[in-house]
């Protein structure tokens, strides 16, 4: 069962069974996996899975990043199994700019969780450039040394996807399968890139900013839209002599929050200093969330919240679907550009040249 | 021709030439307009556009906001014959709560551009809401006093078109026409609701938005994003007693803007204040649009923005055009909350729901 995104029955391709789809449908797309594992069933997976197996978890995980098409049925099929058993966990996002120090802070945050609150911790990540890049730094275990030895811990780098939606869906169904196997604290990585940042927020309870004093009065560039969502922000690195630098940029970021009405939480997001690499309040970063999460919980909003997340990625799903499906239409995109220049020309109006490319497509599709 | 957005013919009814569309189709759309006007040929119309004649104009902007299909072919027609004399203006956004003072403000505002800088300044709208409250206060010309009685305004209040789409598209539209007809100058006024400040900002040169001084240190809160897309912040009201709280509240956004990176645009924000009804500090306001006019088309970045718009309505159309025939789908439209219960009830995942949706609607267009 492919994910309506990826499939290309809808152009009126088929896709064969058992052959990755092609680059050419979907350039983007990642190519099939070399490795051979040992497939078990679906039941199989989810016993493990239930069991606490990290191997088992590990594998199905696996399944789920697959662009085969039977290891997708059968993803699907665990996923399904282990729907009921989800939902049990704190969900945290946590985003930086490359040099907020983002590993070594999730390796303090993670271990110091662990050993302050118990349970098991899973360290997942969204980067969609990972592609591009063939690995991503985000989820990689050697820059988080001690969570990666920790036996509470899972981490896994960020799915390959094609695209963030797909990413994202795959973020999100792996969730499902470390809440089913006892992970009830999740950690969501993610970049400042693209929409990554809205994709992480919207699958998580709590969204993390962490950020950097810039050198004298500077702050670093925050990109637009994201002091907005965070749920609080966390400036990194107050440590030595950078200590009075981090203690001016909290207030900077303080001042700015105030000029935004109350978030819908209704918890006004805190601004506090730490350093990850010398571990200093490192659990205050800590109380913070958990305090957030208690009182969110508290008034229904935490519940609320996941069910408008829910019906997000619903709604999300559909409106990418329906837009890859005109866009990578063989003969819309060779309609495009022309148009553009049309437009751009002078020559039609945007919506006259909008009007002319839905009805060459709707007359393919009857 | 119909927009593809009001279209249903595409979900395979057909509506008849010359009656107005159904409610049942699109439940927001207003009913046909009760009055008769003669109808001239598209040529007649250009023609008296062309020579500033501000009857035919206003007979013109009518044609575009009517929802009669023979009306709306006529209107088609002399948009595209009036496009190539289009463009020539500078476009401004002004945006601002309810009882910030908007229409006194404009009425300032427009009354000094005429004098200072000559020309002619079309005064239009966006607010989508109207067709709810049967009628707009923005664009009301009897709170426009000096404004409405010059002689090289024209003011028009917002379309309504029963969707945000519906009223954007039609005001680009008027703007067209409004430049063929020689206005130099053109004010889109919106209100802080929904993505109208987007929409809005998706059509101007130059977005300002005002603000008002809050009781003691608060500020007015303002709506997430507004703040990243303003070019321009004034502050109403500092006049009186109030002056020491505005420029209280200028130095607060002046910080705040600090915290994000360059603007696209090359040309960092301003934050003023001044006063719509004293008529205090209205030529400084000017002058700061103006100045960034002058800066962004030396830079190229007027028309590159311009460019960019006018491809973003084209994709914007298309989209809203892909959603909406699938979400006014009949069979959707009953299969949808169904659907959204189980995901919520943990039966399904979103993806799956989403696509079981998506899977019904293609067999449909078959």
């Amino acid at each position: 069962m492919e994910h309506p995104e990826n499939s290309t029955e809808y152009a009126g391709l088929q896709v064969n069974a058992g052959v990755a789809q092609p680059a050419i449908v979907n350039p983007y797309l990642s190519s099939m996996r070399k490795k051979r594992h040992k497939l078990f069933t679906a039941g199989e997976y989810v016993e493990g899975i239930l069991k606490g197996d990290v191997s088992m978890l590990s594998q199905a995980v696996t399944l789920i990043e697959s662009v085969h098409p039977d290891h997708q049925v059968l993803a699907q099929e665990v996923i399904e199994k282990c729907l009921p058993y989800s939902g049990n966990s704190v969900r945290i996002g946590i985003s930086g700019v490359p040099g907020a120090g983002k590993s070594t802070s999730i390796d303090a945050f993670g271990v110091h969780l662990l050993n302050n609150y118990g349970g098991k911790l899973a360290v997942l990540a969204i980067d969609p450039s990972s592609e591009k890049t063939k690995g991503s730094i985000l989820g990689d275990k050697t820059r988080m040394e001690k969570l990666a030895v920790h036996p509470k811990s899972f981490i896994r780098p960020s799915p390959t996807a094609g695209s963030l939606g797909g990413v994202a869906r795959k973020t999100r169904e792996t969730i499902i399968l470390c809440e089913a196997a006892g992970y009830n604290h999740i950690f969501v990585e993610t970049v400042g890139v693209g929409q990554s940042e809205t994709a992480c927020h919207s699958m998580v309870d709590f969204f993390l900013l962490i950020q950097l004093a810039g050198t004298g009065d500077e702050l670093q560039g925050i990109k637009r839209g994201i002091m907005e969502i965070a749920d609080g922000i966390v400036i990194n690195k107050a440590d030595g002599e950078n200590v009075e630098k981090a203690k001016l940029a909290a207030s900077h970021f303080r001042n700015a929050l105030h000029l935004f009405p109350m978030p819908e939480s209704g918890v006004m997001p805190q601004v506090l200093c730490y350093s990850g690499f010398y571990e200093l309040g490192i659990d205050e970063v800590l109380k913070m969330i958990f305090d957030h999460i208690g009182k969110v919980k508290e008034s229904g909003y935490f519940q609320y919240k996941r069910n408008e997340q829910s019906k997000y990625w619903m709604y999300e799903s559909i409106n990418e679907h329906l837009k890859n499906n005109f866009y990578y239409n063989k003969t819309i995109k060779e309609l495009i550009k022309p148009m553009e220049d049309d437009v751009l020309g002078g020559k039609i109006t945007s919506f006259v040249a909008a009007k002319k490319l839905l009805d060459e497509y709707y007359s393919m599709l009857k």
